[in-house]
Order: C-alpha cells, then sequence, then structure tokens
C-alpha cells in the first residue's frame, strides 16, 4: 500500500469506529430523569449501577459538546441537549458545598454527595466540560463557572492546597505528581483556543505547567519518573521509581500541542523523543504486545497488582501521540509505531458488536473485566483518539491533495 | 492412604513451610537500625522499599510472639528480641498526633507518618501486636496499650466515628462493612484468652460483633454480602453486590472459634455451613481453580481490576476454616476441601526456594507479582495458616491415638 492508501484506510476505520463507540453512548447512557450519564455499562450497555462519577460526566459534557462543535455529522439536536443536561447536573451537584467550589468525586443518581476526593481533578474536568459548553452555546453562565473554578484549581495547585482538605503529614514527600502540571496544560490550552486575551492570561500558568512537566524526564534523559520533588528531584523507595507509560505519552502530546502553538522546535523534539518514544519503546509488552501499566524504573516488580494489565485509555493516548508527532516530523517509524498501535487496539479492545472498546485486558491481551464503562471509565478516551485520529488523517491527506 | 496418613502428611509439610516461612522474614525483614520490619520484600528477600505499613508492622508483632510463646522450637530470643523492637516501634510511632489515638497508615523507616486511613485497621493490629506482647513479655505497658486503644476502637465504632476524621455526605449510605465486626470479633477472641475477667468485659461486644457479622448474610441463606445497611438490609449498585469470597471464609472461622467457645451448635452450622461452605463453592474457579478475590452476587463484571486474580489469603483462611471445621464436625467433605486448597497452594504460591509464598497469581494461576511482601503483604497470613493448621492437626493426631 502506498502511504496514502495506508492514511486513507486509517481514516475510514477511525471514523467508522467513532461511530460505532458514540452510538454505545448515545443510545445508552443517557439519564432522562435527572440529566447527566450513566457510566457503569455493561458490555451491551445494560446499566449495573446508576452512580454518577464526576470525572467521567464532565469528559461526557466535553466530548458531546467537542463532537457537536467539530464534527458536522454529530452536529445533532440530541447529542446538544444531552450535553445541556450534563452540564447542569454538573452546576446544580458537583459541588457538595455552598461554601467551596470543592466537587465530589461521585453523587448519587440524584446528585447527593458520596465522596470526595482531596486533589483537583474533578474539578479539572468541570473546567474542561464549562468551557466547551460554553464554546458550543455561547451561554456566558458556563464561561463563568470555568473560568471560576480554574482560578481556584491554579490557586489550590500553587498557593495553597488547604482547601482541597489534605492533612500534612511529616512523612509524606512535597510530590510533584505528573498529573497535575499534565492537566493544567491541558485547560490552558482548552480555555485559549483561539482567544488571544486568554492566551496572555494563562500565559504564565501554561510555561510552569511545561516546566514542571520537564521535571519527570529524569536520569540524564533515559526515563519519565511519574513523582518528583518540587524541586524536580528524583524520590527515593517505590514513590519515586514509579512509572506509567501511558500518562507519559499523554503528557507527551499535551507538551507537543504547546511546543506547536508556541513553535518551540526543541520542546517538540522533546515531546516525541523523551515523552512519546522512550516510554513507548520501554512501555510495550515484548512477549504479548500492548503498553504495562505500570513499571519500575530499576526493574523492581510494581506494587500495583494491574501492572502488567493492558489498558484501553495508554494505548489511545499513544494513536493520538504518535499520529500528531508524525503530522509535525513526518517521521516514518511514528507512522509505523501508530500502525502497529493500531492493529492492538483494533483486534482486542475493539468490540465491533457491541461498540465502544473493553477497557481491561490481561497481560496476554484477552478481556478481563466485560464492562464498557465504570467508575474510571466513560465516554471520553476512545472517542477523543477516534476523533482526533480522524481529524489528523484528515489534514495530512489534504495536505498531500495539495501537493 | 489412611486417614491418619494423610492428616500426618499434611502437619509434616505445613511444618516444614512454617520454617522456611519464617525463615524468610527473620533473614530479610529485620530493620536493626530503627525497630520493626520491612516488609517490601523482593522474591529472594530483597528490600525495595523501606517504608512501615502499620498493618503489617502490629501482624508481624502479633505473629513473632504468637510462635515464640505457643510453638516450642520458635521459643528463641531472636524471635521475642524482634518482637519487642516492633513493639516499641509501635508505640514510639504508631500514633502521629500526641492528642489522639488515631494511628498512621504508613510512616518512614524511622517513624514519622506518610498517610493516615480514616478506618479503624491500623489500631486493630495495634491491639493484636500489644496484647501478644503482654502474654509473651508480661509487662503490663503492652497490655496498658492494647486496652487503651481497645476502648477507643469500639466507642468509633458503636459510639462516634467523627475521630477518624471521615467526613458525613448526604449520598453516602450507612454501611455495616463486613471487615469492622470481623476484626472486632477477633479482637475480642484475642483480649479475652484465658482470662474470665475480660471475656466478661467484652462478651457484649462479641455478640453485638456476631450479630452485625450475621447480617451479612443475605438473599434467604443463599449469599454472603460484604456490604449491607446498618440495619441490614441488602444495599443497592456494586457495592450492595459486592462479595469477596476470602472475606467470608475468614469471617467463618472466626465465627466458629466463638461458637466453639461459647458452645453454640447453632452458630457452628451456620459458620460451616453459610460462612465457609457457601463462599468456597460460589467462589472458586472451575475452570482454573483457586479462589476469585471479588465476585458480583448477580453475577455482573466485578469493576475491580483484580477480581479473577489469585491471591494468597483467601487461600490461607480456607486452610483455615476447612481444618477447624473438619476438627469440629468430623464432616469428611471438610477434610476433601482443605486436601484441594492444599494441592492448589503447594503448587502455585509456595516457594521451596526462597521461602513465602507468592501473593498475586493471575486467573490461571501463574505469577503475577514476584514480590513476596508489599504494601498489603507481610508476617501474617501465611505464617498464622501454617501454624494454626499444624496445631490442629497435631490434635486431630492426638485425638486419634488416644482413641
Amino acid at each position: 500500500m502506498t502511504e496514502r492508501e495506508r492514511l486513507e484506510k486509517w481514516r475510514e476505520q477511525m471514523g467508522k469506529e467513532l461511530d460505532r463507540v458514540m452510538g454505545f453512548w448515545t443510545q445508552h447512557s443517557m439519564d432522562k430523569d435527572y440529566g447527566g450519564f450513566f457510566t457503569c455499562l455493561a458490555q451491551d450497555g445494560a446499566v449495573y449501577d446508576d452512580l454518577k462519577y464526576i470525572w467521567l460526566q464532565g469528559r461526557q459534557v466535553w466530548m458531546y459538546c467537542r463532537l457537536y462543535r467539530k464534527v458536522p455529522r454529530f452536529h445533532q439536536q440530541e447529542i446538544l441537549s444531552a450535553a445541556i443536561a450534563g452540564g447542569e447536573f454538573l452546576l446544580s451537584y458537583a459541588c457538595p458545598s455552598a461554601h467551596s467550589l470543592k466537587c465530589a468525586f461521585v453523587v448519587t443518581r440524584n446528585g447527593q454527595a458520596v465522596k470526595i476526593q482531596r486533589t483537583i481533578f474533578s474539578e479539572c474536568f468541570y473546567v474542561m466540560a464549562m468551557d466547551e459548553l460554553w464554546r458550543t452555546t455561547h451561554e456566558e453562565r458556563y464561561k463563568k463557572a470555568a473560568h471560576e473554578m480554574m482560578v481556584q484549581i491554579v490557586h489550590w495547585v500553587r498557593v495553597d492546597p488547604s482547601g482541597l482538605g489534605r492533612v500534612e503529614l511529616p512523612g509524606a514527600a512535597q510530590v510533584n505528581a505528573m498529573a497535575v502540571p499534565m492537566m493544567l496544560l491541558n485547560l490552558v490550552s482548552q480555555l485559549c483556543e483561539g482567544d488571544e486575551e486568554m492566551a496572555k492570561k494563562y500565559e504564565e500558568v501554561g510555561t510552569w505547567s511545561v516546566k514542571m512537566i520537564l521535571q519527570h524526564l529524569q536520569r540524564d534523559g533515559k526515563a519519565i519518573l511519574e513523582n518528583v520533588s518540587e524541586q524536580g528531584q528524583e524520590l527515593p523507595g517505590c514513590l519515586g521509581r514509579h512509572q506509567n507509560p501511558g500518562h507519559a505519552i499523554e503528557a507527551g502530546w499535551f507538551l507537543l500541542q504547546h511546543a506547536i502553538a508556541h513553535s518551540d522546535d526543541s520542546l517538540v523534539q522533546t515531546a516525541v523523543e523523551k515523552f512519546v518514544m522512550l516510554p513507548f519503546l520501554l512501555g510495550w509488552d515484548q512477549e504479548y504486545g500492548g503498553l504495562f501499566s505500570f513499571q519500575d524504573v530499576d526493574g523492581h516488580c510494581p506494587t500495583q497488582l494491574e501492572w502488567n494489565m493492558k489498558l484501553w485509555w495508554p494505548h489511545t493516548e499513544a494513536l493520538i501521540a504518535f499520529l500528531l508527532a508524525y503530522q509535525k516530523t513526518g517521521d516514518q517509524r511514528l507512522l509505523e509505531h501508530f500502525e502497529k498501535v493500531c492493529e492492538y487496539v483494533f483486534s482486542r479492545f475493539s468490540d465491533p458488536e457491541q461498540g465502544e472498546w473493553f477497557g481491561y485486558l490481561n497481560r496476554e491481551g484477552n478481556v478481563a473485566l466485560t464492562i464498557k464503562g465504570g467508575p474510571f471509565k466513560g465516554c471520553f478516551h476512545v472517542p477523543r483518539c477516534l476523533y482526533m485520529c480522524e481529524e489528523i488523517l484528515s489534514q495530512l491527506l489534504d495536505a498531500k491533495n495539495k501537493t
């Protein structure tokens, strides 16, 4: 096959898969009584629990709006209405206390708080939802909600975390966990899309996030570590040696987007070589294929029981990262890695019969959990990946047509 | 083989395995500088992290004292000294605040608090350690520490949980989680050994714990559910349908001990039939052998990633439960189940070369994590099981010799 034929083949496959996946969510996840979405869905879409996880509510609102706004065939009233109902559910129930912007982690079907985490992530997905909902509906109150929460998140991260409810303990290291600056960088990219005023406002937060992400490149550039000290030093023990290949690769494409937007060629190279290629090559299971969930940089056995399981989301991050990197650099190795991951995901995670992917395979690549959605898996990583890949592949083909 | 030969064979195997397992811990886990124990140990015993998990510190002190006190060949100064050093470490560092008995979940090697859980379990293992240390050394300050903490635990569980630091949320169900009354019943049994005054003092707590455990027998006696309401009703969703076969079986032998001590034949029957046999028969993997970690009573796929992994501790609980039940009832089926589990554990979990068992197998029964100890696995379930089985088998053989 010529390169054009390969790109066309994948574009078609991504598009069809996106339709199937979104069909699953629109058919099974809508809560027509209370708004918001069911995400605990069995293989066939049956609801096996009606709890609502705020990360997943926010992500699904974002996904619906993004597709409605950017992909003509999803510009449907049904998609928009569900997104608005999800956004209104978040506005009503995400924050259990009237005196704080701290969000719940999970609420009951009708919005009563069940559990609160002492982290910023529920709040981050709330921001993504609200900002995208504003871009879709142009209702200012969504924009206001997004920016009010963003200010709060930045305050918790950079000024005073006490509002998160954490207890400071003398033996607990001050950690720069990669998830935090990654999320902030992603939010900055979200909030600044096509908006110079916002781009100026969040410029410094973006620069700081990039700096904090780059601290995770350790050991003379030979490893990405998930947790480092706040000064960027390696931490002792399992915490310090912990690696999460999928997370590193996701950080890679966040950095790459930022580098492209800021015409920073040096950052492009670091993002691709160190945050995408390096963890991919070290994290790919040479025996059975697929990305390990966790690794220990010194080769010790991780203590997480699922360390050698193959989860859906690292693979979706790898697809986006390789395709975006290929688009930027034209390096054929990147296209080959993209295709290698494609072969793995379409033969292992995809479920042509019912739509949406399986999420959890054992090391050998067989389905270990038959659920399609759960407390940590919703309408997000798979459709985001398919939508982005379809879009990049279209751009690549358009560019080819112009030359 | 005659029954006597079978019992003799297993007694010998249990004894040899106990020696090998304890050899692993005495050789590798002692922290001679700070007291307490390293429990993050690789297959060969190498320390891969020096954090100290309070559950595991307390359990190892208990195990060392129990063996020193009850098994002549472990009546060694080295064992006693290590237990005392572990107990002193707990007295110095388990409670991070001078104003509360709340214990840490994990501390640094030199005792600085890293993390505090909002549960009672660190405290429970502290009580086990202190009581057993008192019985071994006859030093009153250990007894005092045990009883002071026990009073606090009972207060948190039955009167006011606010000292645990939990936030009450409107959507969170009031749950009777089986772990709580199970632990209390186990502590009552520990504190009352050979002590009529204590037996009287804790009689009511024991009765209450039994009642709360029995609430978990649901669905007309056809299922043990891990979480029920505080009134003993089934709860909605995954939480309510959650089953943990190993936990049910462990509760079974706790109940059985209590029933034997109180000459309660009806409770003997419930313990054996409903808490041991039922979850064993439903929880045993018919395809690959071994007990599943988690199940959903309605047959949905659990959302816990490790649901189909085979963990060491449910199997050790099954060995104790079947042997104790066999000793009490003489029912041959129980001896056969005991032997079936023996065949599985000695061929799968045991590591004759290095001592101590592997803890985490995949569904097929192959080692998934090569660690021998970690944040949740220390010197406890395996040696407790081997010691108890050796003791019961000896009693069975003694009884045979008398007839």
